[in-house]
């Protein structure tokens, strides 16, 4: 057998002094797909620097690449790599070269494709540690394959691999780490199967570049800098950017599955953001806290909207994919190659700062980098031309990681002279010599403190020895995995569909790309111009709200986003009116989840609204506790109310827990609210009633058959629902009906059949309660979106 | 009489041609203070050019200048000014030639001294008027002479100057109009015992200069693009300054008394300020609604406090001030030759935009401008140097009015390139041609469109067409000017002792006089360079707050203000610990005066306060609606509450309003809220109460001789205050004692009495409730301002 020969040789010749003298125990690494193309460009090159540095640290190790291919071409494939693995520049080539001597006759290579194979490896591996009287440390596993071939490696591992109890097993896994949430719990789920959450290492080779590897530790370091300035109060934006030139050329068939937000933003980008945005834990090298402050720092990410991002492909795109892929010539990829995000955190610290993720292909430049940018605070008297320029405090504040290539072609941190000088580790990052005519976003070079690595290492190198030392905050948990799916997924989706605007690539895309924040939302600056549109590829995305009627009166229909947006600003427009008319606005609002996409609208988009004259009613309510999830006026706090400022006295929740019980008759809380709406509302006519339909025509909490609200005197009234809590409390029909204004929201295909049925139906409130709302002297309009009316 | 004389020879002549065939009737200008330098300099020019422009409005004119000055030599010294009236450069010098002869000829000179001198002032306009058959249109006086002269002078127009009904009174008044609040009311006061508000025009020749005339006219006439970004959510900051390189010399007995602030910030830029502040009225050309709604931003504007300004005061303004005051030389001034105010408006519009005026003396340059600068809301894909500079959405967004001087050297109005292209009056402004190598701040000329006046006017002549239009919003009237100081007078009080920073003039300020913005406040950048200051000049302003014992408890005593901020420090501390321990804080704070201030620092100082978590409570409450402004709620609401995010769950008031009756014993409001704090408080301790102290030794709503909540097992008190409302609500001693902390905050002099005897009595709670506050296992710090301490 090749591998006893390869240890005969070694033992006879007694060439291994680190395999006889290691006390730390034995290590053995096998790199799966050992003659791939990352096996090729990075990892054996990584594996040698891993050798390299822990010669001496009575650790021993044996390499083992393995393929599917058969053993004598796999083995010279894997050696003709192993032959040209470079000696690093800061090695004496002396060294370097025994050292690669040493490591070429460590390795071996195996064909690992049956399940004989593994245990095969398994055997040799314990026959040479009882040979030599080696204790095992450890096993690495490398899996540099495709992920569908994950599961049955895996598989093999854990049923024929795993070391002796007391020595560990780390299998490193390489993205894609699924293509949504689903697909990442799946996979997850299967590889959980085989290997305990410690055992795993999924890489992103981002965490091991050197600029972002060192955010966490910078923070840390200059702790006493960034407290007061590290928060909203503060920072201006952060920009986490990755463009590239080259494009998806050869690489449509992974490329048309993916786009750039998967391939780049999902993960490199968000780690980035998640390095900045986190609490800084105590201990910035106790992987186990670093680890749980990501966590809750994914928690506090405000969710994306389908205008959160904007979208490019370059106009090369299409013809690659048609070729490579053997598409027809009209056939149409709406996969993005460029994306900006606006990505909010809603933690005190960060609430309100936008966080810019951009990248793409076929850009302009090559670079990396995560600049924050502060807010400009000062006032500087003296005229700009008398400016002292290396301290004026009124340029421009920024830190920026500059992960590599662009402009200064070498991964940096740059702390602008007017902020802070820098703690850096002196031993690893040095003070950088400035080329003074460089210009870094819109400064010259000169006015940065400006630090590079003492050595440069590839991100791979980086990785290898943090799996070597344990370090799992350099990897990325299920966890955080399925926190990081779960919050781009339904971006994902909602843009599944949507065309892309198209670019020429290079220098040529000029401002075409350029996109601006606007109330929460991102959209390019430019109209789209018309000579770069393919026609064949304009799509309706232009759904305008149809104006029509419904039930004889007015009905506005759309998509249900753009129903809601068109809702809100009519609600806001009525709201400006009636202010300005009577210095109040009277609005009840409806329970259920229709209203909640609502309600974050009004919140997020709608910063004039007059909140501060505007009185907030209940139309219904659950009886339930109003901090209970089930409540309808928490569900209206959590999603409206918390975030705009309407006075405490104009927030009128129903009482439906006097006396610490619940809808208690005798308690009269349907008396009290209706006397408060008799003291505040004029006439008791309230300004607007938004009101929602159930699958069964109630409205409000005013179910088919009740007994109470459908008419009669009473105002505010109990009733009961068929569904839990059953017990309700509603404003009734007869008040309803006395609004000025009253809007009926409808949403969802579930919707289809009441609305088809509602359009037909006359006056029958007993049958269907939402029959009965018919404003004597206010109007109603109803908002129902496409799916609701077209089913 | 000379009058006669000149008026025979002008009939004699016949050559007053627009005097005999006015049809709209008959203008008497009568200047005061014709012969001093202000007349001089610019209203003489100003009423020549009035002549030149009205000549052929049908109206007729004489000119009335008078003076205390004898007749003769008054004469002389007047019709000197007027032979060197200047034609202006767009005027044909033929037609000017002439128009300057009958302007010479319509002039005479007055004594104006005693009351008969007014008498026969006013039997000559109407003898004229009568012997020439022309109707009176009106009669403008214009007050060019010190304030002290006003009453007197006022009375002899009011008592013998008077036109005859249907005709108008127009009298025109100059700055200072008063020192403050106080004096600008009484001044106000008296003037208006003589001239009804319509007659009055005060004067600010900022109003005249063409940039800030300009400013509403291009709000209204470019609506269009700026409805959507003039608002706090595209609004960055904006500036407004008054620089000046000369310094007081020669006026120091006018600058010892005023300072810049008075001089410059009061009216000048306040009234800029207002221009951009106010909402904008649907007719810009009404005076009417321009001044109400002006009068309404003033209302918005946020109270100053002593670090909403930077001071400083120019080296050799001492000197100067002594050698020409004749003080010693130990004679310390603290008059401000500059300062820097951060204002804000709290309107919805401008929430949160920082309004920055600074003005100064011997400066590095003269120039005066408005610069409104806009967020930077884009993101630009491709790098700098590959951007078409033009249109780059990049570029910082800026629109300036450009008073005069610096750079420009003429009055202008610039809009950032990227922006839009404003719309302009066509015939007054007209696009200027670029000179390509100015800078404007930070940017090349070139980057935007630039309009110039078509005729540059001097401010002056501006200023008197309008008195002649009746203009009147071009003038302050009395509500204007008491809203301006009565917002300026608190700061010019807080500040009056406080000792400027000393800056050398001119270019060698450098950096000296830069200032920032943190936490709503200002402060200069650099520290306070020692080899600047006269050693004379050090003032202890650094009152630390002292530590000491109080009745056996931790005392912490300072100046009011820095009492204050201490105390809210202590509080935001014990919040953030206590959510850290338990993951809420239960805060329980007392009504009264006292705690205003504090709960506006912790409104306005405090962004890191974990209010989310933080549960409101009320300690007492006087029985009134809580929408009453006595009540401690509502107070409470308007200073803290609406400022930051407490949820709605959390805030406690008092239920002293049940059943839409106050604080009725059969309600069982105390029983109520015993019960929430049971439900909520672990152990009903809260973790932090804030207390007050009353003359009579009261505290929370517990007074001498109560009969309930001095002891006992109620939690939850109905007591009667000695003063109206009598009744009040409150939490009882003994529940108050199971506090984890207590603080009590006692200020003011008026405290002084009371403190001294708690410094000596023991546990009296019968006597002096306060002293039976005695947390049995938590802690109690005392607070104690140095005026409540020390008398």
């Amino acid at each position: 057998k090749m591998l006893r020969r390869v240890l005969c040789t070694v033992l006879f010749v007694g060439a291994l002094p680190s395999l006889a003298e290691a006390s730390q125990g034995h290590i053995s690494v096998v790199l799966l797909g050992a003659t791939g193309d990352l096996a090729k460009k990075y990892l054996w090159q990584g594996l040698f620097q891993l050798y390299m540095d822990q010669v001496s640290s009575g650790h021993s190790f044996t390499f083992h690449g393995a393929a599917l291919t058969a053993l004598e071409p796999g083995q010279r494939l894997m050696f003709d790599v192993l032959k040209k693995l470079a000696c690093p520049p800061d090695e004496s080539p002396d060294r370097c070269a025994v050292l690669k001597d040493q490591f070429l006759k460590l390795s071996q290579y195996h064909q690992l494709k049956t399940a004989e194979n593994y245990t095969v490896l398994n055997r040799e591996i314990e026959t040479l540690l009882r040979q030599e009287g080696l204790k095992e440390a450890g096993r690495i596993f490398y899996f540099s394959v495709p992920p569908f071939a994950y599961t049955e490696i895996a598989r093999h591992i854990n049923s024929s691999c795993r070391p002796p109890p007391g020595a560990w097993l780390r299998v490193v896994l390489e993205k894609p780490f699924g293509h949504d949430l689903a697909s990442a719990q799946q996979l997850a789920a299967e590889l959980t199967s085989f290997f305990r959450e410690e055992e795993m290492y999924r890489v992103d080779h981002y965490l091991g570049k050197q600029a972002v590897a060192h955010i966490l530790p910078f923070r840390d370091q200059n702790r006493q800098f960034l407290d007061p300035i590290w928060n909203r109060h503060h920072v201006e934006r952060v920009e986490i950017v990755l463009k590239e030139t080259v494009d998806a050329k050869g690489r449509t068939s992974f490329y048309e599955q993916y786009g750039v937000i998967r391939d780049v933003l999902q993960n490199h980008l968000t780690e980035a953001l998640m390095f900045l945005t986190m609490e800084l834990p105590a201990n910035v090298t106790r992987a186990e806290e670093v680890l749980q402050s990501k966590l809750q720092a994914f928690q506090s990410l405000r969710g994306l909207e389908k205008n959160s991002a904007v979208l490019g492909q370059y106009q090369a795109y299409a013809s690659q994919v048609q070729e490579e892929l053997q598409k027809a010539q009209d056939y149409i990829s709406t996969t993005p190659t460029f994306a900006g995000v606006l990505v909010h955190s809603d933690s005190l610290r960060w609430e309100g700062v936008p966080f810019l993720l951009t990248s793409g292909k076929a850009l302009d430049e090559r670079v990396g980098y995560v600049r924050v940018l502060f807010k400009n605070r000062a006032y500087c008297t003296q005229r700009e031309t008398l400016r002292d320029a290396g301290h004026s405090q009124c340029k421009a504040k920024q830190i920026i990681f500059y992960i590599g290539h662009g402009t200064l072609n070498t991964p940096a941190v740059l702390v602008s002279r007017n902020l802070f000088r820098p703690v850096m580790p002196e031993g690893s990052w040095r003070e950088a010599v400035g080329q003074s005519d460089l210009h870094i976003f819109g400064q010259p070079l000169s006015d940065y403190y400006v630090y590079s690595p003492v050595k440069e290492r590839d991100a791979y190198s980086v990785l290898i020895s943090n799996i070597y030392h344990g370090r799992k905050d350099f990897f990325i948990t299920t966890e955080n995995l399925l926190a990081s799916w779960g919050f781009w997924t339904p971006l994902l989706d909602s843009i599944s569909h949507q065309p892309p605007r198209l670019y020429p690539g290079g220098a040529e895309n000029q401002h075409l790309l350029d996109f601006e924040m606007v109330s929460g939302e991102v959209a390019f600056i430019l109209a789209e111009p018309v000579e770069l549109l393919n026609p064949n590829k304009l799509m309706p995305s232009d759904y305008r709200t149809i104006q029509s009627k419904f039930r004889q009166r007015p009905l506005v229909s759309a998509w249900s986003e753009d129903l809601i947006s068109q809702l809100a600003s009519d609600i806001e427009q009525t709201a400006s009116r009636t202010v300005a008319r009577s210095g109040q606005f009277h609005l009840a609002l409806s329970g259920g989840s229709s209203p909640v996409v609502l309600f974050q609208r009004l919140a997020r988009h709608h910063y004039a609204f007059p909140w501060k004259h505007t009185h907030i009613w209940l139309v219904d309510e659950r009886c339930v506790p109003l901090t209970d999830t089930e409540s309808n006026f928490f569900s209206l706090h959590s999603h409206l109310l918390q975030s705009v400022r309407v006075p405490y006295f104009n927030v009128h929740p129903m009482p439906v827990h006097l006396n610490q019980r619940l809808c208690v008759e005798e308690d009269r809380g349907t008396e009290l609210y209706a006397k408060e709406i008799m003291a505040l509302v004029a006439n008791a006519s309230f300004d607007l009633v938004l009101l929602g339909v159930g699958t069964d025509g109630h409205t409000a909490s005013l179910f088919p058959h009740s007994e109470n609200g459908l008419e009669g005197a009473q105002t505010v009234v109990l009733t009961e629902s068929p569904v839990r809590p059953h017990q309700r409390m509603s404003l009734s029909l007869p008040l309803i009906n006395k609004a000025r204004q009253v809007f009926v929201l409808v949403l969802g295909r579930g919707k289809h059949d009441i609305t088809a049925l509602l359009s037909r139906v006359g006056h029958e409130p007993r049958k269907w309660p939402v029959s009965g709302v018919n404003p004597s002297s206010g109007q109603l309009v109803w908002y129902v979106d496409y799916e609701a009316l077209l089913g």
